[in-house]
């Protein structure tokens, strides 16, 4: 299992691509390698990549495989996610596309070729270099699909399947990168999200899942409930549920402690029994924290969440975070993980609306948790749809299939 | 008279501020400085100048610096514009500002104090600097008002007082600057936008007028017709009608040949007959055309009148406009100008909707059309607000007055 963590830059956060500093760039993951972690995911900014629709900027590009060389140096993979896109509250769009420009970024013929035109760049560009881990194609892109956002751009699931076929298939223009597609929870737990739960693993080669409390988990159950702490297994396990090939990897791709809802003085104790419970999910790849710095408070307007985040201080001290974190690193690299349940519980996909009754604390994810206590693990998910589920007990390990009734817990029946 | 050009960096147009090269600069204002002409104006993007609201980027300030050094050396003179803000059909708002941060741009006292904070920071940074000529707020901000534009920041006449006066006190901090405030034509001919005739001449230094007869002009009068060649001569006796002090300079700090509207072989004699009828303006400071090159076609998605606004194409190379403008440039450094008209026309400022009656086309636009056919020379204007006018009379040499009736030019009469 790999362990990694998201690097928001230390100096300026991400607008530090505007003027990269590599002196910046070589302290900061100095700090990261440290914890013994093996790789580092990044984020570039869309409007510093690509200022026009046909244009990318070299020097900006040059950027990257700077951060890229630096990593390699002190023995640290790299994800690139190609479009930023989204970023902790903040939207950075190209001018080309907003206002005056105003085209939709999912559907837009020309705009999708764009995209994908530079997620082609970057895989021909870091082609060659050992220490890169993979592709994501941005961060969290389907926050701009739903009408809630406040400038959305409306695509339809079919249309969403079209525009990551195409954008993963620039990312494998050189056919050697690890392509994923990161998604934030709506996917699985809001219906009027377009992007949906088999979007995150019909494309690219591992599920991506984002793990974050503040979704109503810790609000519901408080901090180190299962319903917290098992937040991340949780959606691992459910994600999961669609895969076509039980083999499929899972990634954690982005989990932390947001202190807004989980105590400070918690913190270290929620991030060990989030990832010993995430450790249990078949296929777990990897996990990588979100994130590497706090954000300095001399920088405006950023959510209250996002300034405590770090396993380091904006200024490199390191937190209890970050020390838990580290010693968990050791501890992993010199042991295995525990394994898999082998029991499933059974998810009626067939019902209208049933993505409301997978969220935190929705009548699904009560039975999740309840078959949890049971079991004293957490279940695997199976959707109804695939019943009787034959060759995928077989391939998954399972042995107990249980299903949940809208009641939660107590219409648990056992099919074992 | 001053004679100059607004900058378009040559290679990656605007968007070069991501990534300044010295040796593009000293390419491209060597060019300008061949026509013979005093400065420069220049226009660094928003969202690189202060990605957050409490970080201005001491690099993209120190580009800046580096641009107006080197102007320098090649014997040009520096206006900078604060807020772009607006250019070439393309909006640069920076993220704190946008979608979930959608602040606006006008009335919020933060932001509005993040505007001020950085033209404050210009303000001391370009003090001491013997080449600066000035600094504009920024770039028809303007524009982001009236209900017209997709992503409207309402503001009202009175809240745009509060605005500019912040801004100017900004600009203003190191007590030297000649300062500006520049709006597209709106301000006089559309009665919906709340930046007014008043706000021209209330604020800064000088009048700014930005003359664009793709306003209706040219596609009303043609191309070579006084309806075009003396508009910027119009917009700027329309806009010094709200002086309250004669001596008030006025500038023409836009004002080009838009080669959808004007062909291109009338392009030289557009601009010479232009130049020669502003020339005759009262208090008229200087001509800094736009542009100094042309966009260039790699860049996608611009409207089709930006890849032919230069002096110099892309590549450098002299245009027949260039070639023009620099002739002009060494007749007018050489001679002087023409004496004022002592004609007004009357402008009834009470009337409701007077605003359109000024615009391309409407009654007091054909009405001072005539009347300068009648005289030879373009008239100046008078406010009826104002009437009866006595002192201005003096003040402003003006021995002739005509009422402008709403029939337009059948109904001048004659004060005489």
């Amino acid at each position: 299992m790999r362990f990694g963590v998201n690097y928001t830059p230390a100096s300026g956060w991400f607008h530090s691509w505007q003027n990269l500093r590599e002196e910046d760039v070589r302290r900061d993951l100095g700090q990261i390698a440290s914890l013994g972690v093996d790789h580092i995911r990044i984020f570039p900014l869309w409007p510093v990549l690509q200022p026009n629709r046909s244009l990318i900027s070299q020097t900006a590009v040059d950027d990257v495989l700077t951060v890229v060389d630096v990593a390699a140096e002190l023995g640290l993979d790299v994800n690139l996610d190609v479009l930023q896109g989204h970023l902790s509250s903040y939207d950075f769009l190209p001018a080309w596309i907003t206002t005056w420009h105003r085209r939709n970024l999912f559907t837009d013929p020309e705009v999708v070729q764009a995209e994908a035109d530079l997620a082609e760049e970057f895989a021909r560009q870091l082609a060659g270099r050992p220490n890169i881990m993979g592709i994501t194609l941005g961060n969290e892109l389907n926050q701009f699909a739903p009408p809630v956002h406040p400038d959305a751009h409306p695509v339809t699931p079919l249309q969403a399947d079209a525009w990551l076929e195409k954008l993963v298939a620039g990312a494998r223009a050189d056919g050697e990168h690890f392509v994923t597609n990161a998604m934030y929870d709506a996917s699985w737990y809001d219906d009027r999200q377009p992007f949906e739960p088999r979007h995150a693993v019909d494309y690219g080669d591992a599920t991506v899942i984002h793990s974050w409390v503040f979704n109503g988990s810790a609000q519901i159950f408080g901090a180190l409930h299962d319903g917290s702490v098992r937040h991340a297994e949780y959606l691992l396990q459910l994600a999961a549920a669609w895969h076509h090939d039980a083999a499929r990897p899972v990634w954690l791709q982005e989990v932390g402690a947001p202190t807004t809802v989980i105590p400070r003085e918690s913190a270290p104790d929620f991030l060990e029994a989030t990832i010993r419970h995430a450790a249990t999910v078949p296929g777990l790849m990897g996990v990588t924290w979100w994130c590497s710095h706090d954000v300095s408070r001399a920088l405006a307007d950023f959510p209250e969440v996002e300034y405590d985040l770090g396993l380091f201080t904006h200024d490199g001290v390191l937190k209890p975070t970050g020390e838990r974190f580290a010693a968990l690193v050791r501890e992993f690299r010199a042991g295995g993980v525990g394994s898999p349940s082998s029991t499933a519980l059974v998810l009626d996909d067939t019902a209208e609306g049933y993505r409301g009754t997978c969220a935190p604390g929705g009548s699904f994810h009560r039975a999740w948790l309840d078959a949890a206590a049971a079991e004293g693990q957490g279940p695997q998910v199976l959707l109804a749809s695939r019943a009787p589920y034959a060759e995928e007990l077989v391939a998954r390990g399972i042995r107990t299939v249980l299903e949940a009734s809208p009641e939660g817990s107590r219409g648990i029946t056992s099919n074992r």
